[in-house]
């Protein structure tokens, strides 16, 4: 399990740096804003997450985060003609699905394990691994945050954090089992929402003045 | 008096929770945003003050301040016409003033017994206690901080701050008293400007080209 | 050397709270926003870089970077004309290099005694020493921040953290002179780029669209 997690966490990396890249690449940055962009995409929910939660940022101890996002970052400056194709960019949308279920559990259980604020915080905490890189990212690129976007996008991540604090808390006994199927959630919601262009539902969204 | 800083703590961090989220309330927020922004209104300044103090954020261990400031989110996106109306919206704002005044007069308070920084960082903490969520708010949203609103929210506030730490310092045998002076003081000022709309004299704003 | 050291980070402090003033003064900032805007853009980078390393923010040990960066920072507002005179801002913007030089090595150095994330982190910490304050600083000023201005700024900055990354992990009996030689490569790029207007070449930029 342990040699699976890391996989879909270098997959869940590169997808989070190339999905970071494309998300501004339109705003005339420059190639050292690329980098740093699209690594803070793919680190900074779980460098926060480690802020919040008093222990070192996790790529002082496991830097192939760093390094491979910047890879992805610079693969994805150079071909971004590539990228951009809508059938690969949808692929990147999925695996980036992926990841943010991926990272939601993650951060769930690393604030479960430490203890940290039982029972809210891992929630949050979870939340804040999937979506604080990309709030990051945006904030310093000048973008609208996701908050205005009405992606379907935090919500599913911040129901599967809650299922797994649930499972956590009543079924100890089957946290393997509930960790798969509480990615499985947030991925499904994830690509369904991709694939048919599922939005929040106007009647949850305040109105623009 | 504990029992009494506990109260207006939650009266604080639930009219800080309901002025947030009618702040952000024209920008097209979701159901989503309007719960994440709502809660870093009301817990956001205590979190960053935590950080820099290097100690567990306080809402990790009294999860009370997440649940208050989960439900006054939902009961403003609700009854977001209530709240708007311009009588209830003043008393609003007026127990926002209530609620800087607390936090930042508690912010004052951890620093200094903490001895992180003395004396100066005290005032710098406070001041974050009490205006850091607000600017989170504002920078996630995208909207003007309070720096370029020209309110007299922050200068008050530092003010009070100023003056407690030269309490604490010059009289600790009166800090019990002083904590109120100092609190009366900021609610003062900021109840001033909100009842005749007072705000930073033209003299002191840096021109706009 | 510690001595020198300590003089130029009392200038490049001064410098950073001056040119950060200046760099927000068109935005119809208050003065309470003055001193807090220059103030984060003198000691934010240096605050991010310790909150991630998770050790005591500078400032709480030595408080006189934050007495001289308010004092530098009353001195702009008041005197505004003055620096913004072409050949005294082009001054500043020297001393502003000079201190990026030397608060990006010092950050390196920081990470490295700590040995923090090695050998990653270090460049990257040294990095956010360097530019972090101006971030904050762009961030609640609502301005570009410079990862889309084009400037060659972080650039050089990350180019000399870098080398001495190199230095101090190959040649460690150099480390004085190499120190020096790191913070001479980002001045001068720096003091060239101001003196010839060089800046990111285009096709290192993304393309708006």
């Amino acid at each position: 399990m342990d040699q699976i997690n890391f996989w879909i966490g270098i997959i869940a990396t590169i997808a989070f740096a190339v999905t970071g890249v494309l998300a501004i690449a339109d705003r005339g940055v420059d190639l050292f804003g690329v980098l740093v962009l699209g690594v803070i995409t793919a680190i900074g929910g779980g460098t926060l997450r480690d802020i919040i939660l008093g222990v070192p940022a996790f790529w002082s101890l496991s830097q192939i985060y760093v390094w491979l996002a910047l890879g992805a970052c610079v693969v994805t400056f150079v071909a971004e003609a590539f990228f951009t194709q809508p059938q690969i960019y949808r692929w990147m949308l999925y695996i980036d699905g992926l990841g943010a279920a991926l990272f939601g559990i993650q951060g769930v259980d690393k604030a479960w394990t430490l203890g940290f604020g039982l029972p809210v915080a891992p929630v949050i905490l979870g939340v804040v691994t999937a979506i604080g890189g990309g709030l990051l990212r945006d904030i310093l690129a000048g973008k609208k945050t996701l908050f205005m976007s009405h992606e379907l996008y935090a919500i599913p991540v911040t129901l599967g954090c809650f299922l797994y604090v649930l499972v956590l808390n009543f079924l100890p006994q089957y946290t393997l089992e509930g960790s798969v199927v509480c990615m499985l959630t947030i991925f499904g919601i994830r690509v369904a929402a991709i694939r048919w262009n599922l939005r929040v539902p106007i009647m949850f969204i305040t109105k623009t003045r």
